[in-house]
């Protein structure tokens, strides 16, 4: 192989990836364990919501047009009929001309009653309520289908549930949901230099950081991880690791080798065993990216430095991982913020720099490649497009934030 | 009981909240589930890292000195004397004056290199080597703990686990991790008109939105929910599900009883089987909010609407969480944004408002109490302090985003 690469621009690279994504696979599950997963189907509410007039303050159901006028020095006398039990409604309660029944939060509204005086404002006198506030038509009251009506989508494919999300599939009557299924990601770690975290690197040796850190993304992005630990730099146990997992998993990264030998063997078996679309990418860092395909299931080769495999995976890999979860806008949050200093680009790449982002400024930390602690120091990416040598310092970028 | 609350500040909330939370519990797991869990003691590099000078580049070890003033057109002649090979180093290896060894990516810098000149800008001719670009002294070398130092505090305790986090773990050798035990939180909904997400709600009966809220919020914040499902207003079914819940949970929230009965039943309660601290707080919404401990649990009468108890959870029990899972700074993400309308508040009382925060611009949402429509159409909270009448359309507001 030549040991220069044939790059392509990035979009021609996720245009790549996306065009052997797998679909979106679905499946159903209970509501209290599906927070923070993507829904796969819109959903509707299944009543109305809520499905009674409905008070939202404890006091007095009245005729509006009763209190009218009403206030501290010339308050409406209206006779106390009783009390609305809460989620037990009485049909026989009504409220009539100059009556008014107690009502507690939440309790249904009384036939003839259009509004609630709170309890703040009245008070009691035996069977007489001294109503000191005037209530116009509707107040304190939450009508029928107010919040959502039965067949209105509340909903669409593609969200992420969030807690209050929970919340209204309940009220929807969701107990079970219908979800993109977590894809299964392979991590395959490659390199003789590479050694488990729980062996103390000898002479030439590294610990494989990059597995921990990839299945951790892959979890926090609502992926399974699945390890195949470090294997050698050799033909055969890379052929005997793939086949191994490409049945098992719906996504695989051969990660951890960062010499061209290493990388130049992921290409060969990728190639023998199905067939590589792309080698080398216009990003930096990240160059020496592979994408491919054994049978239906996409394979990456991700460079070995951490912070580059990082910026692939966010560049390259996760468009794959949207598309398989239906989500049509990035989870990864972005923020805008000023630049601190000028970024320096060559064009004709596109480049991420780690910046430190505080009080809405950016401030790229540089530093050698193959740095792990610019990583921690960082807590985001700043995107510098292909065509720009650069960007200005004071300029407004956008941090996608980790 | 009064009619009227006593309440108190929220700070003055948050104080007594603080005075009655638990303690931090620690537990040691696998470095693979610990992503996004609270470490629970600081970090340290055990070794140095990288273990030795590695070269971030493939390409030819050199000294420096031989390459000074070479060029496309005047190239350094080298005598390549072979190759390193990754992760097994050759004591033997040495590079002298006018020799160079070719070199993988992260392998191990020869003794007598001290910079390696890529091979991007290397011929080879036979074991003639023509380094095309002078190499400055340390140039594409990362040299030995140059990432961190053996003994190096790497995390403070309080920090969350990233993905990045977790690889940079792993560099440092952490199979297992020390961090915060999850809180295991108990939910308990209250109210007679509440019925189960599988229940089609009948005349003056809503379903239960809170506890599905709830446990969302509280398993996306690293603890652990617990569902006591729904119970009646009365005594007897308040006492028997906190005899059961307090010794099973860490911390017990009381939900869903939105009318004054409810919330007075729920501070008897408590009363009668430990102790209420507050009973009222000057925040909108969540007022009639009950802060209590059993024994040494905390234990909160949290307001009926999901809008109402959400705002609570955020300002009154998250300060507790943090606190019990060690966390200095609150893992709720802010972001300023410029207001897009004015919003008028009450003073003597801190407000939150609902907004939507688009292309940092936050749209506050009004709408009656009770809604669920607006928890859904909205994406985060502004806080109106105390003191102030409002905020005015085009300030700069913080956004507590969901």
């Amino acid at each position: 192989m030549s040991r220069f690469l044939n790059v392509i621009p990035v979009a021609d690279a996720v245009a790549a990836v996306i065009s052997i994504s797998p679909p979106t696979v679905t499946e159903t599950i209970p509501l209290d364990s599906a927070g923070g997963r993507i829904l796969a189907a819109a959903v509707m509410a299944d009543t109305d919501i809520p499905g009674f007039d409905r008070s939202v303050v404890d006091g007095y159901a009245v005729r509006a047009a009763d209190t009218a006028g009403a206030g501290d020095a010339i308050p409406a006398l209206l006779h106390s009929n009783g009390r609305i039990a809460m989620g037990r409604p009485d049909p026989s309660t009504s409220v009539g001309p100059g009556t008014c029944t107690y009502i507690p939060t939440g309790g249904v509204l009384p036939a003839g009653a259009d509004a609630v005086v709170m309890v703040e404002y009245a008070e009691e006198a035996g069977d007489t309520i001294l109503g000191k506030k005037a209530a116009s038509h509707g107040e304190n009251v939450l009508l029928r289908d107010e919040d959502f009506k039965q067949g209105e989508i509340v909903f669409l494919a593609g969200r992420r549930i969030s807690p209050q999300d929970a919340g209204v599939l309940a009220a929807c009557g969701c107990a079970v949901v219908t979800v993109a299924k977590k894809p299964v990601v392979g991590i395959i770690s490659t390199g003789n230099e590479l050694v488990p975290v729980t062996v103390v690197p000898g002479p030439g040796q590294v610990r494989d950081a990059n597995a921990s850190m990839l299945a951790a993304y892959l979890a926090e992005y609502g992926c399974v991880p699945r390890h195949y630990g470090i294997i050698p730099d050799e033909r055969e146990a890379f052929e005997a690791v793939l086949a191994r997992a490409v049945p098992e998993c719906d996504v695989v990264l051969l990660s951890g080798g960062s010499s061209k030998d290493d990388r130049d063997m992921t290409a060969a078996v990728i190639a023998s065993l199905g067939e590589v679309l792309v080698h080398g990418i216009a990003i930096a860092p990240g160059k020496p990216t592979i994408i491919g395909r054994i049978g239906s299931k996409p394979v990456f080769g991700l460079p070995g430095h951490p912070a580059s495999a990082f910026v692939v995976l966010i560049a390259i890999v996760r468009p794959l991982l949207d598309r398989m979860l239906g989500i049509p806008v990035p989870l990864q949050r972005t923020e805008k913020a000023t630049l601190a200093i000028n970024i320096p680009s060559q064009r004709g790449r596109e480049e991420y720099v780690r910046v430190m982002l505080e009080n809405g400024v950016a401030t790229p930390l540089f530093g050698k490649s193959g740095l792990l602690n610019t990583l921690v120091r960082s807590n985001g990416l700043v995107r510098i497009p292909a065509g720009a040598e650069g960007i200005e310092q004071g300029s407004t970028v956008e941090v996608i934030l980790w």
